[in-house]
């Protein structure tokens, strides 16, 4: 009789991998028995921090950064203006930013960009929790530090609108940027330029 | 104070996943924030499958394929003719032979293939195990059913010659044109191969 199926926790590991974004069947498979024929515990490593991540990491509820303590290390820091607020779309923007050291402020991380190819609507973000932060806040200007591509824009606009009737003055990132680039790998010299250069929204 | 680092278990998994195959630091960043983000305990779900593929799968003591039991199913079937012996680099190979129902012998998984370029040689394959098994066994015919690729081969023929002397026959699978398949896009070396190998009709 042929024997054609795998063992049921290899086929288990392979349709959990296929689920993660950019990885297809085929991949999955090569993980799956890279690890299987793999360097001592490689698989129990990897399993131990996706637990780690699960239990010790959570969103800040103030700023959506990511974080071990609630509220986090910037929105308890004193020392920052708190008249300014960079929106960005992800955690790593937002360290991208602070490798900059151009900006002392607040931040909101909205998780992701409104995006209607990939079915992401403003209500999939932290776009709720940002209105609510402004109306309640005493931010004198919010700096919309969204990518500088399709969805980004997009999402800047949408920002834009929303947030016009608070009498916020609404900014965004000078286009020192390059179109179609990723905020998280800008150098720490452009990314300065276009703090210093960021425009008032129109 | 610039807050410059991310939170140590964002961090850790990121190495983690920049630890596999085909997966660089970006792609890792990228896992890692979809699993922060994501649907709900996908990063324990993708945890215990790992947990479970090292607790769970082992190699047959005897084939060297993944397996539950050892030895595995395809060994413990007396069905199967023990005169036999079909060697592949993986055990996708074996499946996808199975899957074909052309084959009901026995099976010997390298765990990949000899390549001087990665660094892979005959000692970090089972061919010891393999000349073992041929030597001490009853086997009448071994196909080498290695990859048509550059790699592949160079491995078929280093077995061939460790296996000179055991008076086994030695065979490998037919190169030629794959069913299916346009012969005008047929790669050159595919065609010689199908020209050398060709067989009178009948």
């Amino acid at each position: 009789m042929a024997h054609n199926v795998l063992p049921q926790p290899v086929q288990r590991l392979i349709d959990e991998f296929a689920r993660l974004p950019g990885i297809g069947p085929k991949s999955a498979s090569r993980l799956t028995f890279f690890l299987l024929r793999g360097a001592e515990n490689q698989a129990l490593e990897l399993a131990s921090a996706l637990q780690e991540l699960q239990a010790r990491t959570r969103f800040c509820s103030v700023c959506f950064n990511i974080t071990e303590m609630d509220p986090c290390v910037v929105c308890e820091d004193s020392g920052r203006d708190p008249n300014l607020l960079c929106v960005v779309e992800e955690p790593l923007d937002l360290l991208a930013i602070e490798r900059s050291r151009a900006f002392n402020g607040r931040y909101h991380v909205l998780h992701g960009a409104i995006s209607p190819v990939e079915g992401v609507g403003p209500e999939d973000l932290r776009v709720a929790e940002l209105v609510e932060r402004v109306q309640g806040g005493t931010f004198r200007e919010i700096i919309l530090a969204t990518n500088p591509t399709l969805e980004g824009e997009s999402t800047a606009l949408y920002l834009q609108r929303r947030l016009a009737g608070t009498k916020v003055k609404i900014t965004r990132l000078a286009r020192g940027l390059p179109i179609g680039g990723d905020l998280e790998y800008t150098d720490e010299i452009t990314l300065s330029r276009a703090l210093e250069g960021r425009q008032e929204f129109s």
